[in-house]
């Protein structure tokens, strides 16, 4: 069918084969439904049109699930209690199957787990939303890793007012996301750039680039059998060895030769969360030489034999390491292992800065830990 | 549950607690399923667990839907025959609703209706299929639009060997995406980064650079009416006269300042898919003292009363423009209206050339327009 309607006295071909583009979306589709919407109070409602489910719920990123309700037309729906502003990630469950929200479009992508979010704004804005701050980029760089064997990316955040052409060099944070993530992960999901651009403009934090690997020394670890491939010890050290190998040769030369990085250790910072986390308590205290400053967010894959696995560190690195900051979530399961890392680096005389955040093992927690160490870096020494 | 286990030697603490990153899994999963499997003999099985599903098939983009059946376990599954080689695009139909595969990371960003991919790999590289040839680089910037009001963003295709700091320029393709897509539908999903690594490494392709824009002049045709929105004449022309306003006045000025791009219009070229075809076309051929070489790939959304259109367009465009490329798939519907315009070409004696490609409305088609596109552009006269 062509649809033809005049305009302004011309003729417009109305497009009956762009219909052809909504090849996912039924010839007469039922009355439309919203999902998630916002309300001004800021409750959330969560709809899913599944007629023929038996249960159905949402599974929220480290807060309870929510039952839904089925009306009539089959749209099951349920509605929060206002939610404190922030960036939050759900999925369904249908039948004891996870689903994406077909009605949202805002994904967060996820090598095991892929779902959504849902941002309740804030009137005063928070670090890790968007203001009239001027913006830095992202860049995506490509190539084939010959220490893992694969094709792979990593990305690179320059501040606003970067120029490659000019002569002002920055300080650069090599920023690791956790198991299952890619290494979009600090960007899509964390808003690493947005925070960097808000605090940056406020002062806070020092213009700096921010350099977002993928975390994989062994990308095979990312599989079906989930956090069950850490019982496997020889893949759980081939994963953070090689990380480490790629790291030093491939991606931090790339990035010193490409960008107007200061090339120095006083300069270089390490932090990541979860498995990033205790990748970076692994790389970067293993390497004084090249990091002086190492942080981590609800590290957990590490080691609990702390002297093997830290063998040179004792109270000789407080001459070197600027900064050691670890945080974890007050509700996340990780907070006893993390704690028992802070009472073995207080045996040893190692200054350390210890932080518990509110929160459970989610990107709530690490986007407010990634706003609470980044003003902390790259201090001169005395300030 | 803490699971300590000897290691070479060594106590590893092994996470229970990093089980809470996997809160979309149920406690205890049932046996694991893959989907999408590429089988050696280049058929797939798609696979989802549904259990309470009446009805459960796959939609492909341009290609019949396939009914998927249900095993007793409550996991519906079907096989393609042997596929050519290629990405397709596809979701899931469960009783009517579309559902994204729980089990494919592999993600189709798109405004309205998300999707997955799957890659049946070639033996010998489609254009699309990564190489060993040196990789380029994508950069995503991000600004305010005073033109349209929003925050947007715009990514930036640099090719392998690229340098800011250099004295060489490059001449700039401006690459449009089609309705319900965003920014990042041209390389997430065409893998327009990828074609152009490859076609310049073989030498095919000039080095270039690409700009690849968000499409919108007014973001609110981006709705649950799907293309019913263009049947708001004061709609469709307000967002295609802001989007090129937006692109006169913020995008080129922007990336011929922060890049080496030539800033004459023999090396600027104009080309999009869909919507982004009719903008092309609108943009480009109104405007040839900016573009020289002008593309549409199944354009759909232009009016059809041309004189009105392009009111200029004539035989004497011929001594300006250097190409003028119309594509469009054999099976798309909007086939018709692209012949129709040829024929108006034709009347005008306005050289052209029209391409028909096998194939429906979908990336498929898009993905082989760019590849034979892109060797067309900025050769020298006369060559």
């Amino acid at each position: 069918m062509i649809v033809v309607m005049p305009i302004s006295g011309r003729q417009f071909l109305l497009l009956p084969a762009l219909a052809g583009l909504l090849w996912a979306q039924p010839a007469a589709p039922p009355a439309p439904i919203v999902s998630p919407e916002v309300h001004a109070d800021k409750r959330v409602t969560f709809r899913l049109r599944a007629p023929n489910a038996k249960e159905v719920f949402v599974n929220r990123a480290g807060s309870p699930k929510l039952a839904m309700q089925r009306d009539e037309a089959g749209v099951w729906s349920v509605t929060t209690d206002p939610l404190p502003p922030d960036i939050y990630g759900y999925s369904f469950n249908v039948d004891g199957v996870s689903a994406m929200d077909p009605l949202n479009s805002v994904l967060t992508p996820n090598l095991l787990n892929p779902s959504n979010m849902v941002h309740v704004p804030s009137a005063t804005p928070l670090a890790w939303e968007l203001t009239s701050a001027p913006r830095g980029a992202i860049h995506r760089h490509f190539y084939h890793s010959g220490i893992v064997g694969d094709d792979r990316d990593f990305y690179v955040y320059t501040p606003a007012g970067y120029d490659p052409t000019a002569k002002t060099t920055y300080p650069v944070l090599y920023l690791l996301h956790g198991f299952s993530d890619d290494a979009s992960g600090w960007t899509a999901v964390g808003k690493a750039h947005v925070i960097l651009d808000n605090l940056i403009a406020q002062g806070k934090a020092k213009p700096m680039l921010v350099v977002m690997t993928l975390g994989y020394g062994a990308p095979e670890i990312v599989s079906r059998a989930g956090v069950g491939a850490f019982r496997d010890p020889s893949l759980v050290k081939r994963n953070y060895d090689r990380y480490r190998d790629a790291l030093f040769n491939e991606v931090i030369p790339a990035v010193e030769k490409s960008y107007r990085a200061k090339p120095d250790r006083e300069s270089r910072a390490i932090a990541g969360l979860s498995m990033g986390g205790a990748e970076s308590l692994y790389v970067g205290l293993n390497a004084i030489d090249r990091f002086a400053w190492v942080g981590s967010f609800s590290a957990g894959g590490a080691s609990s034999d702390y002297a093997a696995t830290y063998p040179k560190l004792d109270a000789k690195v407080n001459e070197q390491l600027r900064l050691l900051w670890i945080a974890c979530g007050t509700e996340d399961r990780l907070i006893e292992s993390n704690r028992k890392f802070i009472e073995y680096l207080k045996t040893k005389d190692v200054r350390h800065t210890a932080v518990e955040t509110p929160g459970a093992h989610t990107w709530l927690v690490w986007r407010r830990n990634l706003a609470e160490l980044t003003p902390l870096l790259f201090r001169p020494k005395g300030s």
